[in-house]
């Protein structure tokens, strides 16, 4: 395919992860090598910066401080939640879009989000290519939610994971050290999609994990809860579980909802949920009269770099490297996701797929059925199987004063 | 001094830290390298397990197993919050204990906790005194409060403080990602001392900590506090706040009970708070209008193993093995405690020093106020200087399947 020359853009968008910054240093070091490649801009807040003419240029940074966005969790370029309208029923920033790409002869384009943000990223692409604008469009996904379609995970879903079973072992000793009955429960985030909370029962590989552990994907009942958790109780004095924040009831009704009605809601029309584990513990203490306590991982779980996976930060930087490396050989309009192969002793390599933007877009892939029990309170050995070579090893990360060393950018504006 | 034969207990009590454990271990496997010391014994559930005849033999133990308390969060044996009524009261329990003691030919008791078990040591060390009976008492401390009186720092602080200044400084990155105001409020433990709350100001050494601290050593005011939080946001959209659980107003009432008046009592008569976090989000969401997170560290700062201080560890271990030194050599009635010196460069160097438990039991010590800024807002220096040494070092510890791999012992109980 023909060469193309011209300046990229590199924006982030949605919620941070612990490794979504690898994946941009995948896609800023290896454009920054690039011979196609004349310019590596970085959007401020995704595609909010180039709608304000808000670009930074990434080659005026020092090498070693890109290099540690390896290890710097949150998106180190700032993220939106802006959503782009239809182009058929408002082209204004597309048109736009088009404008701030003409001005710094913007050639590529990459984009490091969710499900939302492949939306986004499609959108562009069609746009362009309505326009007959030559531009080649990468995705490059990221989220802790590990929902999208057609990858056999996302780059963030690891790391936050590794988070959720370690922290669990620790809660799970913590609170069992005293003599007296304890319920503990954990909520975790993901709204429709249970994978993250699902990363609970890896901490019961060693026999130190939540003794119940519900996901979105099955409907919650609340008087079945408190029926596993009085059986539970009433043999070992002590019970832990993991939620899902999303969990609803066969209505759909969140049960996050029955504590707080009117929770606020977001620009694409999520609800902001939270409280659901102080609203479950609560209920436990009047049904069972015992010590309960309400954990929320909150933000810890998806900023926690200090616990990242090393397989989760390489096959990060391993997907923008990708998408960088197609694009200048001529595709355009793809995602960057992962198949898993085995090598000849049967170990877990990771290779690369290119998925169809538009196949990806706004899908989400749930926790198959199969490997939830046939209680719905617990994962099957096939989860295990699937996330275990996800969260292997520790990162090598710098460290100042004892404290984590992360990358601060110049950020320097492009005229 | 005379040499005394005869066997040891230890015991673990209150709540537990990341590295109690690494203390335990150092009383149990110098206990069982002593020649003096014939069996060692851990009761289970601290003081419960001596009045409940449930002790376990150590000795049985592999070696391997029992190393791995280094790197075990909560108390490996079990702890209790059973409060020891004066013997002049009602000296039922000293009997038992006695009794026990005989039993065994217990002849060493270490016992490792906070103010409350200093004090249940103190109570058995004047009773066996006042009976003639023979036997060496020391406390080995533990606290993340790191509110001992008397010496430098308690075992368990310092794990607690990286834990909070490393997950402030992911969370600083986390709650600035996006183009929209954010405010932050986090709840760290501590009811009357602010020591764990003030570890948040390490975060700020590299410019990303809170913005706003408080401690219990001020009186809390909601107006002074809300006009701090908007004169930050006002400037730069976004405002991280650190909290104390234990943060109160000028009448002493705790700003935890301005959301929840009626909350539990514990067996010493302490509050079990909660909800503070929320509680000032939501107010805080009310007066100036912007998005709003409530974060609790919950039980995650004191079990976050994971990313214990090395040099705690270390600490930790050395507490508990001069606790056995001193008393083979004669010691008893005392807690050891830690003296702070420099070397012949200026580096930081922890020294033993042993201190009457008379003198520790229920005697809190603050934060200084000249620690504390002006404003009743932050930390000065003098903390900083103070903090830093003792959160320095990764331990080395054991994975398996990328996971904590934590001690399991066989806890084969004593006939």
């Amino acid at each position: 395919m023909s060469q193309l020359k011209g300046a990229c853009i590199i924006g982030q968008s949605g919620g941070p992860t612990s490794v979504i910054n690898a994946s941009a240093y995948g896609v800023i070091r290896t454009a920054l090598d690039s011979d196609c490649i004349t310019k590596v801009y970085g959007a401020a807040n995704g595609i909010r910066g180039v709608l304000d003419d808000v670009l930074y240029d990434m080659g005026q940074e020092d090498a070693e401080e890109l290099e540690l966005l390896l290890y710097t969790p949150s998106s180190a370029l700032g993220s939106c939640r802006y959503k782009l309208k239809d182009s058929s029923v408002d082209d204004t920033d597309y048109k736009r879009i088009l404008e701030i790409f003409k001005k710094y002869d913007v050639r590529y384009f990459f984009y490091n989000g969710g499900n939302d943000s492949m939306d986004t990223c499609n959108k562009i692409s069609k746009y362009m290519q309505s326009v007959g604008y030559e531009c080649r469009i990468m995705g490059v996904p990221k989220t802790i939610d590990n929902d999208l379609w057609g990858t056999d995970h996302c780059p963030g879903y690891a790391s936050a994971a590794k988070y959720v079973a370690t922290s669990c072992m620790e809660i799970y000793r913590d609170a069992r050290v005293y003599d007296t009955g304890m319920v503990c429960v954990i909520e975790i985030m993901g709204r429709h999609a249970g994978w993250l909370t699902a990363a609970a029962s890896l901490a019961c590989l060693s026999g130190e994990g939540p003794d119940l552990i519900y996901l979105p994907e099955v409907d919650f009942d609340l008087d079945k809860f408190t029926d596993d958790v009085k059986r539970i109780y009433e043999k070992y004095g002590k019970c832990i579980v993991a939620v899902s924040e999303g969990i609803h009831d066969k209505n759909g009704t969140l049960i996050a909802e029955y504590g707080a009605d009117n929770a606020p809601v977001d620009a694409f029309g999520h609800k902001q949920l939270g409280g659901l584990a102080s609203y479950l513990a609560g209920y436990i203490k009047g049904q069972v009269g015992c010590k309960v306590r309400g954990i929320e991982f909150s933000l810890m779980q998806r900023c926690g770099a200090h616990i990242a996976s090393a397989t989760d930060i390489s096959e990060s930087f391993m997907s923008g490297k990708a998408a960088v490396d197609y694009a200048v050989e001529g595709m355009t309009d793809k995602m960057v996701g992962f198949e898993r192969h085995g090598d000849e002793f049967g170990n877990y390599v990771c290779g690369i797929k290119l998925m169809d933007l538009v196949d990806v877009a706004n899908t989400e892939k749930k926790v198959p059925l199969e490997w939830i029990n046939a209680e719905g309170n617990g994962m099957t050995d096939e989860y295990i199987d699937y996330a275990l070579p996800l969260i292997q090893g520790q990162p090598d990360r710098p460290l100042r004063n004892g404290l984590p060393r992360f990358a601060k950018l110049k950020k320097i504006q492009a005229k």
